[in-house]
């Protein structure tokens, strides 16, 4: 069972850095970039139609190697305390995030050869495999830090964009009732203007809908007023959970009398 | 008059978590949630004219439950200690704000049966009930933040605001001047280069307007820029704001006793 | 003298609430908005024509109270303790900020009943009048803490500023090498390109002027992430100082001992 | 070795605010400055044809004089503690930051005298040389302190901007599946995609490209809301790296001895 248990060890690094797990990961997870960037270059006419064998022969590779790698975390995830039990463990394992990731990312190859399904939504499922990039272990400390605030802040977060909500359902309201006739094309029901009041509030302002009528203007530039707010608040929240997170774990030492502070 | 407590408690749920009380404020939230889609997606032509009849049908349903919900507020509001005078205490809680929205979610339906009048703007009003999501007591904590912040800061604010308009005043004037020869059809007042202004400080840049002449370019940079000072200082008086209430709830210790603060 | 006194404590509010004192500034604060909504709407051309002996009655009645304003302020302005010898004091006073304000509010009117300028510009000075709206006491506080807040970081704030020059001129000389050969109309010159950086920076992004070569799009990208820093910085800056402003002035006591913290 | 000593100084110059040394600095920097505005202006058409000769001149003075200096500077840095050897001293400053920036900013006038290159990137170097613009010394502490929070924050800037890659990257693909079909032409690839992700969650939002189709406009309003979160969590971080800094310089009592830290 020693290689059972090296295995596991090269495909979940520990914190302990170990030159050759960590060479192995970083392959795995260049072979991942890569097949991202493979996936979106693929989609550019001129490049597809040159390199078709590349990407071809590249995806081919990419599923083999992501399949065996599968195939023995399944095998060998037993090593893991929390999915110890031969079987229940592996049922576990299964249905967890990464697995089912890992899982979506190898399963459109197989589909697509036994079954006429157009599977492009499900190719997607390969692109999450990128979130792996974020265990390498050395950013972990700063990800866990951001999870942190953002997990503190969830309900503050929550009821800004609840607030935000509430002030989008009613500009949008208005704004319908104010340019819609002016602009029926555009302005032509609540969905579009729910769409366009985010689009101001957030102060993206694509130029695609914009107001004509006076009362439309003067509304517009209440909403975008309110949008500095948007920005202003979540930044003031997340900033406060930056700092919390900063005081909390900042110990201190006084100088002179050596206790904590 | 033990009902009417119960119902009292039904309408306006405690603190304490009764099972029974949040389940039917849960089906009230929902009933108003539901109204506002409905609302929105009526707006939508296709939509519109093929659940014409399901439409219909929700409306009454709900002008029914929110009228029978309003009678009985305004029958058992005296339980509550603000308004426990049987008439003036019915009268004060009838020109409340929640009451009045309340009232103003269902007084279209009654008057577009009786008058000839376009009621397109009342309607809004039903929009406005969904503030009550609000009241769910989960969230009302954050949302006291909010508050607390929004209403410590509401100077800081008021004067950032003045100081915008300030700025909006004068560039809109100096635009005016410098852009109106050349785009006399877009620049071809102060309201509309208050519009512009305003749309490029905030930085939402629509499109619909922007400067030809070299000068007209050189003066929307400063007004970038200014707008940068825009979103920066609301967002530094909300943050202080934040971190002014954290820091309220923190322990010190006084550096010349020792002691807890 | 008696009169003297009473006048220079009408023009010049001391802090203690005087209720005439109070009431005189306030209509000296309406007429000036009142002017400055004059001017805004005397420029949209069916008001001007609807009302346009309206216009020039409120006029010349504005510039009339201005221009005894202006001759009680040179006379009474000895009052004051800076200001305080007759001849010195008063040449000193005609050339303090708001004493020019006031001086450039009424000239326009009276030059160019003299003069066949065309003094469309210096009408703008009117504008600036607006000014003294913010010396109406209540909410001086609140701008001197932002004045002290600017002054504090005005060091960091020019920095931020030349940091932002130095990546504009940089961005601009890039985007012009890129883009210019396919559209040698909009990014024809550095100067026109520094406009786009700009407005691409402040992230108002108008749209007049867009990158379509794939080398620009990626370097718009860079330029659009580094635009996210320059809102990033003022605020951190400001946010900092407001910070600071806070803790300075929270003086505190320890509740056991009584001694300042 | 008096002289070499004194022009040492004269281009390097110290902490101690010495005359001659600051006035010989400003010329070169407004030399620099002027050489920027030359070179930006000399791509405006009108300008360089009328002023060809100046311009010519102009370049012809700012190269010898920027060779001379660059001369002297290899001559005298050997005065440098870090690059007193006279050998590999020298070799060591030709390949320092800006001993390369210098050089570059006058290789290209003496390339192009004897190749046939196009050297218009090359010459982007001599825009670099703005950057001794903030050697002057007055702001260089406000800088370190830039440099001190970027650097403390580096990690968290760098992951944050991982996080955005990786909205990005997902972003793009389901929008180019949800708006491919329907604008073939502008939502052509992926790459296309990902320049439309960075433009809208940085909001800027051109209006180049913007979604018609219901799925892809519901899907730009959670790009947009995304991205205030990206305007926030740059802004938080670097918020945090400031307060830190001030903190760091503030005085502060052991609430168990009572001594200052």
């Amino acid at each position: 069972m020693k290689i059972k248990k090296f295995i596991y060890h090269l495909l979940e690094p520990s914190e302990i850095d170990v030159p050759h797990e960590r060479l192995f990961n970083l392959f795995l997870v260049a072979l991942i970039i890569l097949n991202v960037i493979a996936e979106i270059l693929e989609t550019v006419e001129g490049i597809k139609n040159q390199y078709y064998y590349f990407f071809v022969v590249f995806e081919i590779f990419s599923v083999a190697v992501f399949t065996i790698e599968y195939v023995l975390r399944i095998w060998t995830i037993t090593n893991d305390k929390i999915y110890s039990k031969p079987f229940t463990g592996r049922i576990k394992y299964f249905f967890s995030f990464f697995a089912l990731v890992d899982l979506f990312s190898i399963l459109p190859f197989y589909l697509v050869l036994f079954l006429p399904f157009d599977l492009r939504f499900l190719r997607l499922f390969r692109l999450i495999r990128i979130v792996r990039v974020l265990k390498l272990g050395r950013y972990s400390e700063s990800l866990k830090k951001f999870g942190r605030v953002f997990k503190n802040k969830k309900e503050d977060l929550f009821v800004s964009l609840l607030v935000v909500l509430f002030l989008v359902v009613l500009s949008s309201s208005i704004i319908y009732i104010v340019e819609n006739e002016a602009q029926p094309d555009k302005y032509s029901n609540i969905p579009d203007c729910i769409y366009w009041s985010f689009i101001t509030l957030t102060t993206v302002g694509y130029g695609d809908m914009y107001p004509i009528t006076p009362l439309g203007k003067l509304f517009t530039i209440v909403i975008a007023i309110l949008g500095l707010g948007m920005i202003a608040l979540p930044t003031a929240i997340i900033s406060t959970g930056f700092n919390e997170e900063l005081t909390k774990h900042r110990k201190k030492f006084c100088p002179h009398c050596g206790k904590e502070l």
